[in-house]
């Protein structure tokens, strides 16, 4: 904070406030400063407010802003960073209003470069939650086959995730059968799989309040030669894509790595998101890992690398393996077999 | 908009994206003149925006709101309104450069006020959401013994709403036991159901975009003279408010009619929430039903109302039914039964 001139971080948004806090309420308000750090939240969570440490606790009687405003007592001019993306701008204004002269800074760099690099025992929450959705895509294996709907698929991730103590799906699971598998971001339907499909399964959980990410792509029954052709095109991008992962590496570096190796076998324009992201308190942080992202990976980043080619007529195929960035390289947080699936 | 001298609507959360355009994509931004409507999202979602209707779409290469910037042809003194609590700083911002000179006016109150009537169509997805939670209700009360973990009961709870059709949950169900029932938004957690115990469940779920959010309470075993007490106030209090309910009455005179009842039962300081909300495209929509809003209830509006009492050695208890507001009443979306259930 003292570097970026800022005298205070107010976060408004749950997965911070928890971060930084250990409150887990889903209404609070924590602001902190180069000395101290208050949280406000409201009357409906006083008993979940016992629980939080190192950190003065108000409950506000109306709102949260106002309350902040009579608690606060810094000179007018102060400077109160915030993360743009996860403050509305309605909570914008409220500061502005009841913290009338200090200036409001986007703080979204800084505290993603405090929220990106994991701690031990976050890393073994992180590490939780990977392990618990490698079992649950076991269990569900399964299921799959020909007549089995992708949304009874789908529940079945969410009810397994939950039952074996995640505290939730860290996203809505996607299970995209046959034509749907072309479509990156499909929602589970009510479309029963059939012989020859390709199926994307893209799933995850939170422990701890760290969430893991995982993607892959099943046949139902045996694959053409064009099909394995794209799957071994995805495998070897997504391994490329792991070699290139290193403390000090460009997020840029590690897309082209997977991007250049699908483009030599053809799939260059099939190949239409990001290479991966990074894996933390929430599904997508930094750093990012897209073809024009300048963020660098730093030892103790999570992030997931997740190449997929999709191709109209034949199917999509996705792999997504999630991994903590080292000294010299990278160590896989996610163990399940990257080798195509055949059931 | 012309009312409210807006040149233009700009919509950023996937909420109102899909009420306004039928897009059901996670990313994507919709920007609405008197004229037309243009909705702009990323090459994932090439596929789904196939099915949107009466919108142009435009697939951005690189951000959407640069593409926003080329697409959108207003003059530079152009007033756009923005929803102020789910746009955030970063959209602001963005747009602020990409739109250079439009102004960026608040325009929560004229959204919500389309969002907040239901039409036909909509109303039959969001009475399908009811019945199907109140299936579900069903279903888990057979679990609902000594023994029992809160997280098995809430696992349940998504899996059913997922297995007979939801699309998710509205929000993450709340199975608070024991002395945990006094937290009124208690995250489930791994604590067993024990005789003695009054359990709280408060759940909802979500079809065609619409959402349900039910509660009742449980007691396990033969509950207390003072528990039969409580339970009464708060059902009483529940009737009040209902029945307080029409087209034009303001959102306090319905708070208060459950206020009044359950302070002159003693339990006026143990009411710690408002006593409902508007319920929709998200669990809490205006209008707002709280001790100082004004918000005015009109014809067609989907509220929730739910009145509760929470005393530390004792236990809490909240109930929750769903109605839709008519011209000289309420009818009621929910018909489980509204007594006590023990089991």
């Amino acid at each position: 904070m003292e570097k970026e001139r800022l005298d205070a971080l107010l976060l408004t948004d749950p997965p911070h406030v928890r971060f930084f806090s250990g409150f887990k309420g889903s209404t609070a308000l924590l602001f902190i400063t180069r000395r101290s750090a208050l949280l406000i939240t409201d009357g409906r969570y006083r008993g979940e407010s016992r629980s939080v440490q190192h950190v003065a606790v108000h409950i506000a009687k109306r709102s949260l802003f106002e309350a902040l405003g009579k608690k606060v007592h810094l000179p007018p001019d102060s400077v109160v960073g915030i993360h743009e993306r996860h403050a509305s701008f309605a909570d914008v204004q409220a500061m502005k209003f009841h913290l009338p002269g200090m200036k409001v800074r986007t703080a979204a760099k800084l505290i993603g470069s405090v929220t990106s690099v994991r701690s031990r025992r976050d890393l073994a929450s992180q590490s939780t939650a990977v392990k618990l959705s490698e079992f649950v895509f076991g269990e569900i294996l399964d299921m799959l086959r020909p007549g089995v709907r992708e949304d009874e698929i789908a529940a079945e991730i969410t009810y397994l995730h939950r039952r074996f103590g995640a505290e939730r799906d860290a996203f809505e699971p996607i299970v995209a059968s046959g034509p749907r598998s072309t479509l990156p971001h499909a929602c589970p339907r009510g479309r029963k799989l059939r012989r020859g499909d390709l199926v994307v399964i893209d799933f995850g959980c939170v422990v701890g309040g760290f969430t893991s990410d995982i993607a892959r792509t099943v046949s139902i029954g045996r694959p053409s030669r064009r099909v394995r052709e794209m799957y071994d095109a995805v495998l070897e991008a997504q391994s490329r894509a792991i070699e290139a992962v290193a403390d000090g590496v460009r997020g840029k570096e590690v897309d082209r790595a997977a991007r250049d190796l699908l483009t030599s076998r053809g799939y260059g324009r099939e190949f239409i998101h990001a290479a991966g992201h990074g894996l933390g308190i929430e599904v997508h942080e930094p750093p990012r890992i897209s073809p024009r992202s300048n963020d660098i990976l730093a030892r103790g980043n999570v992030i997931a690398i997740e190449p997929g080619v999709y191709l109209p007529r034949v199917g999509g195929i996705r792999l997504e393996d999630d991994l903590i960035v080292t000294r010299s390289g990278a160590a896989l947080l996610t163990h399940l077999p990257r080798e195509m699936i055949i059931v």
